[in-house]
């Protein structure tokens, strides 16, 4: 079994932090990442700067990192978040290579989020990946509020499936199950891994969680019985601090990878390195990142 | 299947907090979580009071408790550690009808902890269990450093089983594997428990997990499926602040039920009401609790 760490820090992260971070941090990041042997890394968002000025810049970003000949030699995919067709249009302007669409399973959530309905958001999620596949670029696709909507609540199967299969249909190489607002247990994740799996080949589908109530991890345990190897993982558990309200960070790239690496999964990643990459754009962002065996490695550096 | 939680906040949690807890709210305290349906719990240690101030007033506490109408109505188990006959002899006096022994599987950690060998803390064990068991009084005993040790780092699977089969032959009734320095994987407990489950019944082995790394949730699901069905934890996590070098958090009691509560375990604790009870002794340890759980129900109690 081969899993498949896609590190979001630089961009799901980052995009939930009270402070924006400037590009060339956002760059020396992302090459930190790649050298700790990270292969998938999402850098930036093609979204609208007003409504989210931490992504600003990600044309910056973007360029510079297409631009690297030692991330080209590492085989490194940099992606990029884009909402439509003029995001993704930024994004290939910026030399970026591979996108993602996120559309939500959740009505209410879809409105707030994107301003459509779940219908509306996966025709604009079907043009932009018409317009992409026009170009070789690969899509990537999320579905958010997967487990639970901050709005509605519990998320029938069946709208989860609706969107993937239609992301499927359009031709979307993966599926990111996510659990937008960290409420995904266990329990949740089998049962939800388990009907999916009537429907969609396990091979398709990656998982996105928040660590917001602690249960990431065992989510992921979880997923793995089920066979799923891909997980979105953010360095140092960027995206929460977790003593502001309502913190929603990410799992912890660290975290997981120390739990990985424990099953003898994902050693090509080199935690230390991460920790490091983690430790450079902590200082950016200006206040403790939560992942606990980062801070448990920091601890241990100053003893 | 039935899962048990031993919580540990009163004892482990509040013995690792940088300041002393006042008997009275530590009865507050022990009162609150057993009427969150909680059933046992270790309310102190009868250590010395030089050594480990925390605990100093535990006699006050036990006392209190043991005469507690409620807790006795509800059924409620209330221990306390005792390292030797004399702290047995002190927990007798206040009214504790159930202590714990904690000898080590590691050395070098036996005899800083302890100040014995393996072998004399497993004889001084066996003479708190034949004195205790004389006054029909159980006792379980902890075997700290079962997954690492962080003077000797791994601890070999033989030198676990040796402390949990002396033990169980002093008649502890139950054996807690314990963490001690958070560095448990899912991929090690199920290894360990896979060995240990060749000499000794799962009915008798609970587990113990910190934090320090994040995987303590994780280990928690991992020993699910090894079919132990005893858990530590700690009310908030308390034992340790995140943001503190050399944190060493127990996993939290609220991020552990909402796992279980999703696996349709451990549903009679009401998880509103440790939440509850995590609030009142967060005012008293004077920083903000780690538990992912309780910091995102305190959130949302906020918005």
């Amino acid at each position: 079994m081969s899993v498949t760490v896609v590190e979001l820090g630089p961009r799901d992260g980052l995009q939930n932090e009270p402070t924006s971070v400037p590009a060339a941090a956002r760059v020396a990041f992302v090459r930190a990442l790649a050298a700790a042997g990270l292969t998938r890394i999402e850098a930036g968002a093609f979204v609208h700067p007003v409504r989210v000025p931490q992504m600003a810049g990600s044309d910056e970003v973007c360029a510079v990192l297409a631009a690297d000949p030692a991330l080209a030699a590492r085989g490194v995919r940099i992606s990029a978040l884009v909402p439509n067709r003029t995001g993704l249009a930024r994004a290939v302007a910026a030399g970026v290579r591979e996108v993602a669409v996120f559309p939500a399973a959740s009505e209410t959530f879809s409105q707030r989020n994107l301003n459509q309905s779940v219908e509306e958001a996966l025709q604009t999620a079907g043009e932009v990946c018409a317009a992409a596949h026009a170009q070789a670029i690969p899509v990537r696709g999320y579905v958010s509020t997967a487990f639970g909507c901050p709005f509605e609540g519990d998320v029938p199967v069946a709208k989860v499936l609706r969107v993937c299969e239609a992301l499927l249909a359009h031709g979307v190489f993966e599926v990111a199950l996510s659990d937008t607002i960290g409420i995904a247990h266990p329990g949740q994740v089998r049962a939800l891994l388990r009907e999916v799996r009537l429907s969609l080949p396990v091979s398709r589908v990656a998982l996105h969680f928040h660590d917001t109530r602690g249960t990431a991890l065992a989510n992921v345990l979880a997923a793995l019985d089920e066979e799923v190897t891909t997980f979105d993982a953010c360095a140092g558990g960027l995206g929460g601090c977790p003593f502001a309200p309502g913190a929603l960070g990410n799992l912890a790239t660290e975290d997981l990878l120390y739990m990985l690496h424990g099953l003898g999964l994902a050693r090509t990643v080199d935690l230390d390195a991460v920790v490091a990459a983690s430790a450079g754009i902590e200082l950016a962002v200006g206040h403790a990142l939560p992942s606990r065996y980062y801070r448990a490695a920091q601890a241990r550096l100053r003893m």
